[in-house]
């Protein structure tokens, strides 16, 4: 026998990673060797069923290596046990009993794929494993015994440091009082809720259970400051079983996060309430998310959240008043580590919740946690993430360098301070076109589904109304009536064409655009048309300066994050001048990107100190101390934006469903042309 | 320049640490680098003024120093500062600003020695080096910056990883949202209190204060199934400030240990009401030595705890009724390390609580810290260590090796189960003797001066009364009794004697000794005697069990712990045959040794992994399983013990005060060739 037949060639996918191993080795313990990630509760025992593989059929020869049936030991009888018990799926075989005989390649199911997102990076050569602050350990405990007198505690450690390697264990004092009795209900037998978070954290022992206890959820919630999400996670599978949200109670305090922080300055009690109400609305959902998966609220062990920095002040009870003006010092912009029930969000006595960093004053966890999502610091490509709220948080960069910054956009954008603005809910408007012939609109409204053009429009927004004009809805309004040549490249309505339209109204001294005569009478006047353009202006000149701080022209993808991403159309973004010049099909709402950031952390707590590294790197420009900033936020006032920085606006307004294109671009072109002299 | 002028020798006193050192070295960075420890809050800032050293003079020779005046820098300005302001006393430096010029030989004060038997170890060549669990770190915190977004509680951390060396630091969530008042209501400057219990723990943040805070204070417990005490201590200069006691309320439910379980048994609220009250006694003495070392309670931020196992359960929650029966599984038999308040003792919110492991199911953490502080692990010789309660537990060894067991006792020696018996208390008999011609007795109460022969008895026992008979007294009566010859060495009272004793009376088929008829008849009943011999010959079989494990036929001293060894006579102790043969001056009660491990293990962690590490590996014998602990208990009824472990009893009863002597040790001496028969 030569040493390649003693040692047989294992390859796990699809981590791809390789080793050779004794004839006889479990593939579970081949796996742990290598470093690729496989669950197991039962610690070998064939119990639990988390180890499950399966072996890659038909082309091993791909690999380098050839194989045959008899490469992995036939199914033996603990197997055999479990199929019959729980049932094993075709073609799965558990890890820890099927031990390698001869060559070959093992899949590993990645049933932790958590979303397309993930998927996406799983595809640029990022396999996703799993590796969970909190892990589930079956042990058999020795029974007392008058000869050695350890304490029933004390044997239940040896077990663990015997069976699972944990030699130094801390544990939660409210389980010391509790031991003895789960012992002695579990017959001995009990799994543990191993926490570690660091690699060089002592383990800790944080929840016990008699028997086998084959499960243990996670909760990940984004924070937002008008609407909260969260996410129900099987910490053992990686499954999400329910998602849930609501909006943020403290909204009845303030719209915006600035009034918040006013309500705060202003009432000896306002951080209280406001703390006590997200943590409501948190309670809440949890209720809501265990009731949706069928989970106990004492099984979920772990929490990970995020949120803009006044959301997690509030959150986490700190007064965010420093946050209302210069320097805008976070009280702590570190990962925060703690137990649930010390934020008032009990569940089981010993979970824990871990909270992303901060990565400066207005650029929040929620940024952060994005980041991490999106992964500018682990690409060559340079990426330019935007969240636009009050603020935009704007993240810029790629693996050699990452810059951030916040800009004060102002409410506009979310449709507040704006005439007929509203929050996105059912009877706003949210998409608009208008025909630059006859500069008459249609657009549809939130809960509606057919355009206002369309049979059963009235039906619809008979239950909705019309009630105002939502964040995306205002950009794309003030877009076509740019593109229809309503407004100048100065953001002046041309009260000329009233002359030729019932649509655009006499307002004081300024002009008016009606986009609905209803119940309501929604216009877009000069004021809102200039509280966009200011919005835009700062948008566009933190992102330039991002830009100059990493000396280039052009960026080579956009992210849109949070809310407002999802719906704008990143056409009209551009055509507004939001965003800097990029391919539009590289141009892409990452949606709950916080979210899924937070699932990251919740799911393998290498990636909380992978954003944590990141976010110590990040170089924070502050907007306010940087000269060249007044000057682009001047700069980017006109609509559109300086052609230079807008090659491919051209492209934008050919596409074929946009019938004032040609028209709109002859304009553009020229506007261009003048606003360069 | 020689190398030896340039690096002057240091040598460190009474540690005797010595090293050399760049001339211009500070002495307190010197004494760092040796382990030599030297207290500082300030952080070499000459403001706290705890880094106090001075210069031995005189005798530099004698260490092989030649030294000079101008051997350390003279006063400057920080230190002339600090005099004048705070005032420091003649010929102390503060060895931060003092720096090393020649060769010196330095004085670190030990105003950490905390009582007698510490300076006794210091004396065997024990320095007793502080090394709090909780340290005290001064920092100035960089103000907010906008260019350099960190958080206040991040740039805190940054200046206690400069300043103190600590580069990751966990954080009590309770300050997370009070870090950024206390850092602007300290101008930016702070004191830091830094908890690390073990060398491999990340120092965690458990309390912060504005400004210099140059005290911190912590209480040591030890909590006995009769008596509670505590001490209050500073951590910084180690000085005992204030010291309390009380009885222990959960007598209420029980007077001895095992009717306190029976009581958990029994009753369904049984065990957090027991739990309920000796917190409330504990927080009740917190306030006492608060009041009385005039400290604010949220000063106190660590504290150590130590009990027998049944009192350690009780105390953090633990149900004791498996401690009640075969095999006495202790739920916990570790240190335990917890925050104060999860145990109902809200001090600061960060305090910290420690308590010792136990040592078996009968051995406890009271065993354990009288065995850290009288030390037979540390010394060649061989010692035996006896705390008699319901169960005498009992530690024999040398730095070799350590057995431990625990013996059946009862409660007859503290009184319990004996007719006249009562704790010790105002009015109890606590000592006793009897004249062996006339059998009169005299005796001592507790509370009053004067013997029952002396003037001024009547005067103090009228305050008092003379209400029984406590455990110390028992062993006299009774060991009188025997050398009185009243009883024979069966234990018999010999009914004889009352033809010329008033003093012994007919009880039934027995006869019983009058010791006092007053309000209160106060008699020794054969069946007390039999209580007593049962008592004395389960600690005795237990201790010569021990022995035999050690194969040794004699002790080289013993410790008595505990209010019994406080009180109790070694003399008596040795008459009943209560202990082996050992050099009379090397009995000793160790009194509170208890006591001191807990502030031992207060004022240095270091003692606490000692002690962790000692409990491993004491190996324990249980008295139950040991065939030969049924055959020690027979041989060991009766009164006195068979000579050969007793050769010494001839210098016991030749005592120049006892005047029956000569008579006794006849007849004992001829009883003992019998009993040898």
């Amino acid at each position: 026998m030569n040493a390649n037949t003693a040692h047989p060639l294992v390859l796990f996918m699809p981590s791809g990673k390789r080793g050779r191993f004794p004839v006889g080795t479990p593939v579970l313990d081949a796996a742990r060797q290598l470093g690729v990630y496989v669950e197991s509760v039962c610690g070998g025992r064939a119990t639990c069923g988390r180890c499950q593989v399966s072996v890659q059929e038909g082309n091993f020869a791909k690999h380098g290596i050839t194989s045959s049936d008899d490469h992995l030991s036939p199914v033996g009888p603990k197997e055999e046990r479990y199929d019959r018990v729980r049932g094993l799926p075709e073609g799965r075989r558990l890890s820890c009993s099927a031990q390698i005989l001869g060559d070959l390649v093992i899949d590993v199911p990645q049933d932790t794929v958590i979303n397309a997102q993930v998927v996406r990076k799983a595809a640029d050569e990022r396999v996703f494993d799993r590796n969970a602050a909190v892990r589930m350990c079956y042990v058999e405990v020795e029974e007392p015994d008058m000869e050695k007198p350890l304490g029933d505690l004390d044997r239940l450690k040896a077990a663990l440091a015997a069976d699972w390697h944990f030699d130094e264990i801390d544990v939660d004092f409210h389980l010391i009082p509790k031991v003895q009795q789960i012992l002695r209900k579990g017959e001995w037998k009990v799994t543990a809720a191993i926490h570690r978070d660091r690699d060089d954290d002592r383990p800790r022992l944080i929840a016990l259970y008699p028997g086998l206890k084959n499960e243990a959820y996670g909760i990940a919630c984004d924070i937002g400051s008008t609407t909260i999400a969260m996410h129900l996670s099987s910490l053992l599978s990686g499954r999400t079983v329910a998602s849930a949200g609501t909006s943020n109670p403290q909204i009845r305090f303030g719209e915006d996060l600035m009034s918040r922080v006013s309500y705060v300055m202003m009432n000896p009690d306002g951080r209280e309430a406001m703390t006590a109400a997200v943590r409501e609305a948190l309670n809440g959902l949890i209720d809501r998310v265990c009731e949706q998966g069928g989970v106990s609220r004492t099984d979920i062990l772990d929490s990970v959240f995020v949120g803009n920095p006044i959301m997690h002040h509030l959150f986490l009870g700190i007064d965010p008043t420093e946050l209302g003006g210069a320097p805008f010092a976070l009280a702590v912009s570190g990962a925060v580590d703690v137990k649930s029930a010390d934020i008032g969000l009990p569940m089981n006595e010993g979970t824990r919740a871990y909270v992303l960093p901060c990565i400066a004053g207005h650029v929040g966890a929620d940024a952060a946690a994005a980041t991490l999502s999106e992964g500018p610091h682990r690409q060559d490509e340079m990426m330019l993430m935007v969240d636009i709220g009050t603020n935009a948080e704007i993240v810029l960069g790629n693996s050699a360098r990452v810059v951030a910054a916040s800009s004060p956009t102002g409410p506009a954008f979310e449709g507040a301070e704006i005439s007929s603005g509203q929050r996105a809910a059912p009877g706003a408007i949210e998409r608009v076109r208008i025909d630059p012939e006859t500069l008459e609109p249609r657009f549809r409204v939130i809960g509606v589904e057919p355009w206002s053009d369309e049979t059963g429009f009235a039906e619809g927004a008979a239950a909705t109304g019309v009630t105002g004009i939502c964040g995306s809805g205002i950009i794309e309004v003030v877009a076509e009536m740019y593109l229809a040549g309503i407004i100048s490249e100065d953001g002046v309505v041309d009260g000329s064409l009233a002359a030729r339209s019932p649509r655009i109204l006499p307002n004081g001294r300024t002009f008016s655009y009606l986009v609905h005569d209803g119940e309501q009478r929604i216009t877009v006047t000069q004021n809102d048309i200039r509280a966009i353009q200011l919005a835009k202006a700062a948008l566009y000149a933190g992102v330039k300066l991002l830009m100059d701080k990493q000396g280039i022209g052009n960026v080579d993808r956009i992210g849109l994050a949070g809310a407002f991403g999802t719906f704008i159309d990143p056409k009209y973004a551009m055509v507004l001048g939001l965003i800097p010049d990029c391919d539009l099909a590289r141009v892409k709402s990452v949606g709950n990107a916080a979210g899924t950031g937070a699932r990251m952390c919740l799911l393998n707590r290498g990636y909380r100190r992978e954003i944590e590294d990141t976010v110590r790197k990040i170089e924070k420009i502050e907007t306010a101390l940087e000269p060249k900033f007044q000057e682009h936020f001047v700069a980017a006032m006109a609509l559109p934006n300086k052609v230079d920085a807008f090659p491919q606006l051209s492209t934008v307004v050919t596409l074929p469903e946009r019938k004032v294109i040609a028209d709109a671009s002859g304009e553009g072109g020229r506007r261009r042309r003048r606003s360069r002299d």
